[in-house]
């Protein structure tokens, strides 16, 4: 059986980490072989370039931080993504393909031609079987937050610009992208996640 | 004025760095702004990089590899390379391009149009005015060797198309690069070197 792989986006702060680990303990629970990760991350070789990415003391340059995170996911897809589900595991991921569109793409303006194909080396061509986009407004997402990394210190504008590009992600891909209102409550996102999940994997309910 | 880029090219052992630290020594003796640098490496992101890449626990994805390669030498080129260039200095780089295409494009057979393009996005289009290759036949370089890294403990076979990439490019590109037979006494190198400099910086002999 071939695994499924599901993915987790949103801005910082919108509860993804939240709502993905509610998943991951549900699934196990139902015996379900679940492996759960982060992108960049959740290899030793992403886990050192999250770190390069997420505190660096210098500026660094927009492009290699893109070359930076598609290293991080290429090492990802061929060390955990694809033998998990090659060999029938759920695969639930902390950001993926989508958040570099957003982030790379929209939010930083790079070419996206090129984003896709430094995309495209990095995944191998693996797409999420289905994507939780948890959309929450910036002001609420800022008021959340109280650790302080790179990423976070960036102006209202920009995260702005993130939610507007996984909003029309969403939009060209809505058969596999489900957008969830991050300002309801944790139970009833969980509960809406599961019961699609459940449908994926032709779960009884 | 603009500045003048020199890069350093062979396998593990050739004499590179010797060579180009001698060169870096005599320009300053002689008053001329110079940089050394080395690629990958030269900036603190890089040399984070060069740590990932040289010294990895754990096996590195060939393409994981060759994006943490090109995000080194992006932050080079945006950090050092450029600004030193437009500042009239000379800038000596110990590896930049041809080892990616020798190592990552003919030693690991990865595709070259992809590793091209990759480096395109690294460089910004910079270019070497001129590169010594340090040509030394594999067996030597071998023998030459104390240190320990992943990249050394690779075997002959290896080695030896490195090399013979490196042979390759020259051979296409011989108005930049000078093949220099590595297993000449260092002094008669140096004197080479340095004529060749001199007549690039029409500097008197």
């Amino acid at each position: 059986m071939k695994g499924i792989f599901i993915t987790f986006e949103g801005i910082e702060a919108s509860g993804k980490s939240t709502l993905s680990n509610i998943l991951y303990k549900w699934l196990r629970e139902n015996q379900i072989n679940t492996v759960i990760t982060r992108d960049p991350g959740g290899t030793p070789t992403g886990e050192m370039i999250r770190k390069i990415l997420l505190h660096a003391e210098t500026s660094i340059d927009v492009w290699t931080e893109a070359l930076l995170y598609a290293a991080a996911r290429r090492q990802l897809v061929a060390e955990i993504i694809k033998p998990a589900i090659f060999n029938g595991s759920v695969v639930i991921c902390d950001r993926f393909s989508d958040s570099y569109f957003a982030y790379q793409g929209y939010a930083r303006g790079l070419d996206l031609n090129v984003i896709i194909e430094l995309n495209r080396i990095a995944t191998q061509g693996i797409k999420p079987d289905i994507t939780f986009l948890i959309d929450l407004p910036v002001d609420m997402a800022l008021k959340r937050l109280n650790e302080k990394d790179r990423l976070e210190l960036e102006d209202k504008d920009f995260h702005e610009k993130v939610r507007q590009g996984f909003l029309k992600i969403a939009e060209n891909e809505s058969q596999r992208i489900v957008v969830l209102d991050g300002r309801k409550p944790v139970d009833e996102l969980s509960q809406i996640i599961r019961e699609t999940v459940m449908k994926l994997l032709n779960f009884p309910a």
